[in-house]
């Protein structure tokens, strides 16, 4: 982490006694603790920073924060954003995102892409997009550091939430790109699951990934003006039809389809109802906890499970033994079963 | 597993001495591997019960008899069947099977039930079901033996279709009842998936599991009979229109939804073309092949990941502590994440 203090010239003791002062006081959670239930947003992103951090001296640090603000999160609604690039995701959450805090409400935007290091499609980095929304006092934008493994990002991504709801944001967008694994992370720890998609299925499908459309809470078809009014009703249509063949959620909730335009600012009030029918609905037969409950349970096995994982796949020697057995399971002399017994034969006897 | 060898009067020399030799017998690798290669069934069925026992001895010699056989294995054509209870499935399998052998093929049906410890919906113990199938000499019916994890089920029946491809069965149905997670657990080990569903959509789907729809390479709307019709062509209309709004499969495959009557033994061509016509297509592109290598490997990983899992899950005093940090997640005391590096501190030191 770059905590933003100028080391000082070394001969200038009264600058260099100031300077270690100062370090001192970044490397105390009180600061941050104290600095986030004030709601203070620039110790809040420096927060963030440590949690992303992979220093053990950070990670440390941001276990405490982590401990003190989480008898103070939860209080939020989070909901999930994902489309594939082109679907005009930015523009549609900033438009939302501006009605959202205009109706009174913090509203906090993270985003998750694990495809970052590639070029075209990245939600990151490009700090032009949601320019309004970024200036607005009651928002707070925040990209997840792109690189590192996708449970990592998925994690921080969930802590980061735990801290944006203590610093007293009352609304969570968790922002993904629809192509990757990460919207069944995303899914796992929102409370509602928004899907854009463009009008005129076919080609622009191409992107999204097979299972999402089952998991979206509501599909809004996104650009529906000018000329393209008419396909986007009709794409609605289908959607609609599409959404009732679903076998019915558990939540009680059946998945609705809504067109909009960002540009035109039309149709994000309906949207914004759906979310809050939706939500309506939940609490009162119990399902909003009951998913909040069983997420929190789900991402500790979750921990569990990744970290024995990544115990294993880092020990010397396993790597080779990986590659060696692939080998022989493609050619067929041993069952995939077989091969991984004789994997983890040396492995499990330590 | 019983072996079927009575044991004898111990005072009987004679007897002893039989039983001696039939108990070594049966505990020859040697005596499978003949039998499952010269096609004998009766000897397929004492293997796959081997196969099946959680008795050390037992699975080391399946193991040998997994080794010899795999060579002559991945020849056949798999296919996945599943629906929810209702649908028809016994039925279908019996008339489509019976099809099938007509046309020269050697068929296996197996069934993988992780839930038939419950009484209804169970596809196992039946035996009256698929009764003219189960007496058609190119048709072999085995069930999974119910209880145990899912995990194992799975494992021990792809180890299933090993031994019955090398005992000369060129088609082999996988069934599920399309309630539970098997059917990812089936998705992962067959070629080609498809799924029974009733016109009439609504109250028939509850059973259904949420993206098992998607994972289909074709739907079939079974009892397409009588006053089911016009409902049972109307359902294939709507599905085929839904089929095409998900994002295409990477197979280049279109999935297809079909009517079929088994009672009256209409629909069931059609079906096996539409199988035949995926099957070429599939192994023009490539598709079929890597396909089929992706699933080995992927389930050498799932394997490692599995006994990672169960190791950890086992060992003393894991079992406390995760009612304990359970708890403390539920309450808000730590973060998902705390909790799980808190269960496993002291494992992870040995």
């Amino acid at each position: 982490m770059s905590d933003g203090i100028k080391k000082p010239d070394p001969i200038n003791r009264e600058a260099v006694q100031k300077f270690r002062e100062q370090k001192k006081k970044i490397l105390r959670p009180e600061y941050y603790i104290k600095g986030i239930l004030n709601h203070d947003r620039t110790i809040l992103s420096q927060a963030i920073t440590l949690v992303e951090s992979s220093l053990p001296t950070h990670q440390k640090i941001a276990s405490t924060i982590i401990e003190a603000c989480i008898p103070h999160s939860a209080k939020s609604l989070r909901i999930g954003i994902t489309g594939v690039p082109g679907v005009g995701k930015s523009t549609f959450i900033e438009a939302l995102g501006k009605k959202v805090t205009g109706w009174g409400r913090k509203l906090a935007v993270l985003a998750i892409d694990p495809s970052s290091e590639r070029s075209g499609g990245s939600i990151m980095g490009d700090k032009t997009r949601m320019e309004n929304l970024s200036q607005d006092p009651d928002a707070f934008i925040r990209p997840s550091p792109s690189g590192g493994s996708l449970g990592g990002v998925a994690r921080k991504t969930r802590e980061t939430i735990i801290l944006c709801e203590a610093a007293g944001f009352d609304t969570i967008f968790v922002e993904t790109v629809g192509v990757g694994q990460s919207e069944t992370a995303v899914h796992s720890m929102v409370d509602f699951f928004l899907l854009l998609m463009l009008a005129g299925a076919g080609d622009e499908l191409q992107g999204i990934k097979r299972g999402i459309m089952e998991m979206a809470d509501a599909i809004v078809i996104t650009k529906a003006d000018g000329a393209n009014v008419q396909k986007a009703d009709s794409a609605m249509i289908e959607f609609t039809n599409a959404l009732h063949l679903f076998p019915p959620a558990e939540s009680g909730w059946i998945p609705e389809a809504l067109t909009c335009s960002a540009r035109e600012g039309k149709g994000l009030e309906a949207i914004w109802q759906t979310i809050l029918s939706y939500t309506d609905r939940t609490r009162e037969n119990g399902f909003f906890q009951l998913n909040r409950d069983r997420q929190a349970i789900y991402r500790m096995y979750d921990f569990i499970d990744e970290t024995l994982k990544s115990d294993f796949y880092i020990h010397p020697g396993i790597k080779q033994k990986l590659e060696k057995y692939e080998k022989k399971v493609l050619k067929r002399e041993l069952s995939a079963y077989q091969a991984a017994q004789k994997i983890l034969s040396g492995y499990r006897k330590k």
